[in-house]
């Protein structure tokens, strides 16, 4: 598997995994409505930790455009590989944001809310304010990529796949910790590719793709990103 | 222990775990009566890591006879034993199903709805709809069997014991994101052989077995896995 | 640390977290009051892996009178010192029992409840059913003992530490899936020491200690997991 | 990264992670508002567990001066370092808790209790009672300190890096069993550090800092954790 199919795969496996819990939560009539927040964040969790283990092994399973990029800001990706990890990032989150479709399909229609259609495929702010919404995708994805350098760090050993468990659990611990105000995109494939989808999958009863918002998960993680890398790298060396 | 009481036995232990905790969260005056997805989940993931590596050594754990026809498929496991893997599987199934019956006994006749009952054996789907809950067992298959060929893939390494436990956090993954539609049988014996239980057994107030959807989460799972066999094959070589 | 310590100190350990959990969840005004059987049944498992792994290379952390006897009966531990675990074992839970009475001490008068108080302390049926009540325990117990003399089988191999962690998950999984019919004791000492406890501690408003009762969770472990170990060595030899 | 870099960083992830669980559940407009005990407790489990794998190679992640102290009492720590990693703990608990407030910027003044607000930084007790408050901060450290001991005795073995999530999953058992009284600050960074932070920053309608309450997580820790290291010594010795 080529490290443009691995991204690709993975990133969709993420969508459907993660865009899946949402659904199940959201969307009336699901069997799982309204099971809550821990639902939600070991859903994502178990998302990134089961994309991360098929895929871990042909292209390290960025499946993150914020941190495909940090990697190469680190000098520890190379750059000329950047643009074909994000498009297959971009392309694998669509996708996977169709199986989420398909997956619900009838449930759709049952739910009146457009806007809690929007949130199965993107995410939106608890309170709209650009600045504060914007720092919380800068500070959720700084933890998200200053951890993982540090777990990726030279001293750090771990047992044969436990790694992979760990960055699961992370991503379980920043939604639950850090998630509350604009639902942690940290992460702009997983919000635009859906979003995308959102936009031109026929949708029964969908509403707005709510675009004005949709640059905040894009910069702000990759902003986040990149400030971990410079940071992890000016304290640890 | 032969791989056919392996498998009886595994499969038992699943029904065990996985019918019981569906028992408690549905039967009326259970402790754990209305707990919530979550609990549901993780009831089930622990039931097939419990089974998982109670015969995994002697069996290698299918437990669903998707997975022993997609591995059939995948030339990964002797089609002449895949009859004696499934005789075994649903076997086990409609004696787990008994042990629940067994374990909850005095709280059948509390519970007034027949479809619970019926619930906690077999599933059904949030919304009645043949295409899109046959596409529901398969999307959901399709994902457990991709998955679990990653997870055995030449380059995966596990430190001892670990991938067991992986396992049963991708069957919690599976459930949390893509149970909410149909109940996520993703297993024909899982549904068919409880369903078989509920049939003969004496359930206090029971009402239909609903054998017409009876179907779905039989053929639904098979072709789900067989396809994941042949993608996973195709993308993989 | 000899085994008589050992087993007193990880069966005291149990306690303080299992009826802790008990406790947090019961009590009025308690910060965690009313979290739902999600939380009981992970303070419990947490509570086993915790006291294992603190006493598991002193004594083997039985930390169960059912165990220790299955064990003898299975030939893999000496029956001269069964009385020896068992005593330390009662010991501990009792002690364990008082530190949860000191712990919550100003919770106890706030609730009314007499039933909810002895709650914290022992188990008692959701349905009063002699027949089944016994059943449940013996089939609880069974699914404990057999699937420990799996886990520590000649084929099975952990990485170093792994094997404590699994064990707690099996007893969230025993928790989630069987305890909704008589609160999972599946132990002895785990409900006739804290309900000594409860006998003679000066907690306020309580009530009876249930004494009626209290043979089954006593009773129904040992039938189970010398069961489980008599079918556990037919099965596997 | 010298040890005061780094218990200064692991104490602020620490905080940013564990203020963080409590701001999303706690105020208003919060994407995981009342969602409930089973996330707090997992979030300051996995606030723990990464902030040790982040620094646990340069300091040993103590993250805490009621374990620094123990630790030198026990002799396995030097006393003339123990001033440098209570300062730096107690200013990375500090900048945790700034990182809190920014994260949730908007959400504070949708919040009208002062109280809960509090809540976010520091611990209350259920109900207020100085003595049982104390033994509740005692109890809950002891059982820590006395832990991690064990953990760390010569006869345990991990696979790399499963220690670190066991003694994630022991602070979730902590939370889940223990903090029901007083909210478990069990460390006294934890909780003096962020009351510091709110007291000095500027949160919109904030109240009271209850400094009257602050001793009891400072002391009660330090005695619990400092009772642990005398008692295990006795006993292992």
């Amino acid at each position: 598997m080529s490290p443009f199919v691995a991204e690709l795969i993975g990133t969709m496996i993420l969508i459907v995994f993660g865009g899946g819990v949402c659904a199940g939560v959201t969307l009336k009539k699901s069997l799982s409505q309204n099971s809550g927040w821990i639902v939600i964040t070991f859903g994502w969790g178990f998302a990134v930790m089961i994309a991360a283990y098929v895929v871990g092994n042909y292209s390290g399973a960025h499946l993150n455009p914020a941190l495909t990029i940090a990697l190469a800001v680190a000098g520890s990706f190379p750059w000329d590989q950047v643009g074909t990890y994000i498009a297959a990032q971009m392309i694998g989150a669509f996708l996977g944001a169709v199986v989420v479709w398909l997956h619900y399909l009838p449930h759709w229609k049952e739910t009146e809310d457009p806007g809690a259609k929007l949130g199965v495929f993107s995410t939106g702010p608890a309170i709209k304010n650009t600045f504060a919404n914007l720092l919380s995708e800068i500070i959720g994805t700084f933890v998200l990529v200053f951890v993982l350098l540090a777990l990726g760090a030279k001293g750090m050993k771990f047992a044969d796949g436990l790694k992979t468990l760990i960055v699961g659990f992370l991503i379980v611990g920043i939604g639950l910790s850090l998630g509350g105000t604009t639902g942690y995109a940290i992460n702009p494939a997983r919000d635009l590719g859906p979003r995308i989808a959102h936009f031109v999958l026929p949708i029964a009863g969908k509403g707005s793709s709510n675009w004005s918002y949709a640059w905040i998960p894009v910069v702000g993680p990759i902003i986040g990103g990149v400030l971990a890398a410079v940071v992890y790298n000016l304290i640890v060396q």
